[in-house]
């Protein structure tokens, strides 16, 4: 099942330049365990910005809340979901 | 060049029915041809609304405008561009 | 899979009556057969307002927009969908 | 009486760890004491927001604040209240 | 039970002027009944704005919605709903 | 002179809470003499948030602003001021 | 009494010109009646819209009321009116 | 004197076509005039959208208005005005 | 050249007494420097908010963001800038 | 390629004047290299504000977020972009 997810990140400027660098380094080593398991397909920076549209592909709501409540920089993110359906115009690939 | 789509519709609840059908029907051509030359990998439908979000490959700004502006439901849409970047923690596929 | 969707109604003042009743007619048969099915299990009026919150019931994203598409009122709506998740705090019931 | 009421938590993230344990813990059993009593009938977590959709049945505006009022997060929450009314589509359950 | 309540009123410039005074005559008798009743104790008009505040004294969200969706300008308004709770620097009068 | 007034209270949870009780009974003492003065005839709490609508009855926009600034809150409120008209709809009482 | 009122016009682009050129000029008399009588002593153009900002200089709220509903245009202007006090760094003139 | 313009245009999808390319022939035209003249230095389109960017160079606030209201398509316009200073870091060219 | 600006204080609650006094201190004679220059000819105060409306009388764009900038208050202020153009409908005073 | 960018800057008011030195030094520097480099050709203060609207030109998107996330006042921005496309209006220069 296919989520719409624009994660848009506010670290305070004055974390601790070590403490910014772990949570950064943990998001990236989350962000791609799930890429590898097939769970988060497409991954964008938006450009000029410390913000993501991502689209996920999960069992279903729970999972979803699950998967985007354990990223570690959750406490800092505005986050905004999408349910995405099939588009009639699509053609197969 | 990637950007990211999101085209929102307003047709007008009293249309004409065959002036409705008829300019579905082109929009549905227009973005099949598009899909089929890889310039619209990926359309969705926004749930519940007669919205998508869609992912555009273009040349640039230019072949960006001309396409989108070329839409048959183009005077009857909301849209919203976002330039897409590269993001550091994508694993390659 | 449960979703929360607000439903906000914009019918033009000068609606033909007979049109008006019998779009509010079929609406109502509409939501009371997915209401008998089991897939819109809550449905509360937003005091003072021509609008609702709704909560549904459905295998997915697909089948939420087929249903929400195909209410007689659909196209005089604003909806807002919002996928639920379960919370930690809630007791069995 | 039922309001519709959208709950959105806004904790510190420098908060500390044992005071957010604790604020947390009290606000769990605080809800379920709710739920027990048959005051807070639905609670859904909104899927990727810290932030919930809930319904309260109680007996008037004044008790509804008490409540709301008394949440051990309510410092740190924004909160929206919505009146509820019977639905004349509702079906009898 | 007391609400707040906005209403902004948006007649459409073109209106047939006998509509219109029907309908704001029919409008100014609707409510008078209701203050003569007790139920719309305050009512004042927002300086420069075709809108009012008022205060609506009812014994529920179901009586409120009744009374607020039979006003003759109805189809013409937007409304704003809040409920009031007693506030405990209010002097007893 | 009347005008409605929608006060808003944003308190740092953080704030000491001997502080916190001092500057509570300091408003709350600041608005009863108001009120016995017969400047701030209405004040109800919005149900679900730290926030009031106030209806106060003064010589003009002057004293409005010399008795909202005193406040004891001021430093933490948002204020919205509307001037109150009198609706041609009201009976007298 | 003074007051700061924003005056934004959207006129139909299909309104006939004999009309359009008719409301302007009783607009234009009726503005300048008021401000020979020193009741609006300031009166710009917002460069770029169809809009002005005014101060109006009335004894109270009902007369405000009543000059602004007034206007010609008024069916056709949203307005946001603002109530001025002395500022105290104003030094007399 | 530098203005920063963005223009966004809603023409009525049901415009009459002859009506339509007339009155963008005359834009067309009056927007080269101005910038033969050097008063409007930079026009780009907004890449997806009916609307634009503009830099003005007049000399002042009513050279300005006199230009963007004897625009053909000003009455279906949405105008933001913005005045820009110069930059400290700018480097001349 | 004239230019409507509003100016909207936000001084943390918790800033030293002292340094508060000595900036609107500042503030205060910085401004009424300028009102004795002749380019700060209208203030006044928002009903109900630290907030003002001002209109400036300055060569152009760069003197306004001098004058903006070099406030004492700048860092802690939201300002919105118009610029004003002569109205067709101002008598001449 | 053009990019239309606004940059908006929240500088702490309490931030040691040394570092709001340092950092605003090196933002210049970085801002005029690439001035030089043709990659900004444009920078306007925006009049009144803290903030600017610039002209980038560079490669495309990638190259976009690399100069703009390399800002040393990047972590205090709120930065929009729209990508620019050709006017079927502008002239040749």
């Amino acid at each position: 099942m296919l989520y719409h997810v624009r994660m848009y990140v506010r670290l305070p400027p004055d974390l601790d330049p070590a403490d910014r660098a772990d949570i950064i380094a943990r998001e990236m080593a989350y962000s791609q365990k799930l890429q590898r398991e097939g769970k988060w397909p497409q991954l964008w920076r938006i450009a000029g910005e410390y913000a993501n549209f991502s689209i996920l592909d999960v069992a279903g709501h729970d999972e979803l809340h699950t998967l985007l409540s354990g990223l570690p920089l959750f406490p800092y993110m505005d986050i905004e979901v999408t349910p995405l359906a099939a588009h009639p115009s699509k053609i197969a690939v």
